[in-house]
């Protein structure tokens, strides 16, 4: 596609380009236009070009789906009439979106190209604390009010409808507090005549503007809602979430979550966008901490070199044994961070996890010390400068000490981070592992020193 | 709420219970109704006398939400009839879910239940492959032919609407071929006389039976897709997937991810019901090759047996050595797998990202380094035995080529596994990390035995 637009435009074959256009999805224009911004000859502006060639009623729904980057590319081209009709027809939502990456300037021209109604609810949805649920809601939905006949409610619609996000879970209201749902579906199976206050369905579900948009966005996966209304502290309702905000929500989250678990702090910024320095300064703290943090283990390790230089083998074993603690320990913490994060395990389940984990830690505990020391007598059953029974209890016995451990580390530290109303996310793997390192390098040396009587 | 319902069921209040129960959400209902099969006196069949009492509209509804196990026991209680009301009640795809986790004599009751098309609808879908998009589409669509005005399709509508799973997306065909879609709001917005084929949109986006769903549900999430159309080789419309069952989708997909990258092998069981040894079993086969490699490492240490005997404090470097590397390297392997899952990262950026993580690992490792050498200069450099210029050299050279020896590998690996159609999942921290060990502890060794001329 990207071959055959590029031919088209060298060819100012416009026209045929405006059709491929007409025939695209939203999404899939802006990924083009996306590419010629990133891969082709910026300076001739074809991705402009591109966008002038769109037609009118798609234009802001692909602005939409473009990154911030190329919007502000676009804003700067685009006159004030252009700009206008663009901002006019994006969601609001989108526009908030749009206005959270831009800089000061294109903001302000933003702001001014808006009219009186729309720049107010920008201003008020901007207010909303970062990653809270004002702050994703949309203020374009329909309401009604209670005593609309069913005609009257679907004539409504059918006026407004269009400019709406969604008009398939519509509102009811008095006095903006929030009353009734109905689906449109209820709407138009009602009879004619219906009262909107008889079909509606007054047991609603909603959240307040200040809910974590992440549990709002789960909590509508488990109803399986493709609107949920947001509302303030007096229940005046503000605004709606729609699924595919939601959606992005989760996927977001998400992302964030297997950054921390990576010792990474998450960034808004795509891989690509973000700029070497910024990908270094995003993994050097963690590093940092983690390398200093393991010194501790080199101490330990040097208050044994008598043990070692007595029987130097004892050494080889330190790795194999620190990165099967650090494989036990990040197996359990994904497992409950993940749990965790789709509500499966709660606080109250606490001794519950730990004690399914210690009975799993036994068995593969069990199962590696059993290998390990069969495998440690074969090896070492010819071997005049060490006795291979005593290596292999020494060894086994730290393996079956350390698994144990290290499943319970990473079983608690996740739920009590939660506890402390730390993210769970952040007692991941790296940190675990480095515990368990220290602690497994001074159980292996402890054990060695009696079993072999240094 | 458990206990207030625990309180009326002693009371034998269930008049109350019943208008509780009306004005909660079903899948609120049941989570409550889990709760007392989870915790509560089975013996007393408690949830089954709960369940009984819901009105017969939502109780099919609210036995979609449970789980498994529960709906065993319930379905075992059920007498023919109440059976065959809650799978009329169910959507299609709603009742081949629950038949694929149930036993074979629970399926034929299930099947004989079911009017006859019911039952052929539900062998069709049962035969499409495990995380197919045919394996999570519903067959509740509805459909309009091209002839019809609004006014006859909304009609149609208001006749069939309410035991369709969606009726927001209408899909127009012609000998069951899919030849366009529109939107509820486009029909009631529309003319009452106007044709169906002046109004639907013909650029449509479909997918395959066979394609995978977790491609599908990214696709409705790029797309912001409510519904999916789903068709056939032959283009014949044979489905739909919804929103929800979406998200859905993207949640079970994400969970196996975070299991594969911890080096477990993923469960479709919750953990708590999926037994110890389960679980030891999810986990023991990656512990055991992990442990197994890891003994490469200790083979290399012993190797250089001579080197640590001169130099002891050397050893105490090997852990922080390793556990930068296993950092720098899950860092980078979960950028990467995440990038990939997202479709953010292409196999064709394979060098852009192998350069960018070079650039990326050329400064933190040269932090590291800087700060580790700082760290060792300051610490021995009083110390007798070792000349702590050289051992500094030692370690921070070690270090750098550990950082970006990893990073490049964990970066690398991902991607090659996607070019041989494995899942990247699986090349995250516990492999890289084990691999990574082998190569630093080898480095650093061959730097040691130069610098201190062993």
């Amino acid at each position: 596609m990207y071959e055959k637009v590029l031919d088209l435009l060298e060819e100012r074959n416009f026209k045929a380009i405006r059709e491929l256009f007409r025939d695209m999805n939203e999404a899939d224009v802006a990924a083009l236009l996306q590419r010629f911004y990133d891969d082709g000859d910026i300076e001739g502006h074809q991705h402009i070009v591109l966008f002038r060639l769109l037609n009118k009623d798609v234009a802001a729904d692909v602005f939409a789906y473009m990154d911030s980057d190329m919007q502000k590319l676009l804003i700067e081209s685009f006159t004030d009439n252009e700009l206008r009709e663009v901002i006019d027809d994006l969601y609001v939502d989108d526009t908030v979106d749009i206005i959270e990456e831009m800089p000061a300037n294109v903001v302000s021209r933003i702001l001014r190209s808006a009219d009186a109604a729309t720049r107010s609810e920008i201003n008020q949805l901007l207010k909303y604390p970062k990653d809270s649920a004002g702050s994703v809601m949309t203020t374009e939905y329909v309401y009604l009010k209670k005593d609309y006949t069913a005609r009257e409610a679907l004539e409504a619609i059918r006026h407004i409808g269009v400019v709406k996000e969604t008009v398939y879970t519509l509102y009811v209201t008095e006095s903006r507090v929030l009353i009734g749902v109905l689906s449109l579906l209820d709407l138009i199976t009602a009879d004619e005549e219906d009262k909107i206050e008889d079909i509606m369905q007054t047991n609603i579900i909603s959240v307040n503007t200040l809910e974590d948009r992440e549990i709002v966005a789960s909590q509508m996966a488990k109803y399986d809602f493709a609107a949920m209304p947001v509302v303030d502290n007096d229940n005046r309702l503000v605004g709606i979430i729609t699924y595919d905000d939601a959606m992005d929500v989760l996927q977001e989250e998400t992302t964030e979550d297997f950054s921390k678990m990576a010792a990474v702090a998450p960034s808004d910024e795509s891989y690509f966008k973000t700029s070497v320095f910024a990908h270094a300064k995003n993994r050097i703290m963690w590093l940092l901490v983690l390398m200093l943090s393991a010194t501790l283990t080199g101490a330990i390790v040097n208050k044994y070199q008598a043990a070692f230089a007595a029987v130097p083998v004892l050494v080889s074993f330190l790795s194999m044994l620190s990165g099967t603690g650090g494989n036990c320990g990040s197996q359990t913490s994904t497992l409950v961070i993940r749990g965790m994060a789709l509500g499966e395990k709660q606080m109250r389940d606490f001794f519950k996890v730990l004690f399914k984990e210690l009975r799993v830690a036994i068995v593969c505990g069990v199962i590696l010390s059993v290998v390990n020391a069969g495998r440690i007598i074969l090896v070492y059953r010819n071997n005049k400068t060490v006795d291979c029974y005593k290596l292999a209890f020494t060894v086994s016995g730290a393996i079956l000490l350390t698994v144990v451990l290290s499943k319970l580390i990473a079983a608690m530290l996740p739920m009590i981070a939660k506890k402390l109303r730390l993210d769970p996310a952040i007692m991941a793997a790296p940190l675990i592992t480095t515990i368990v390192d220290t602690c497994s390098t001074l159980m292996f040396f402890a054990l060695a020193t009696v079993v072999f009587g240094l």
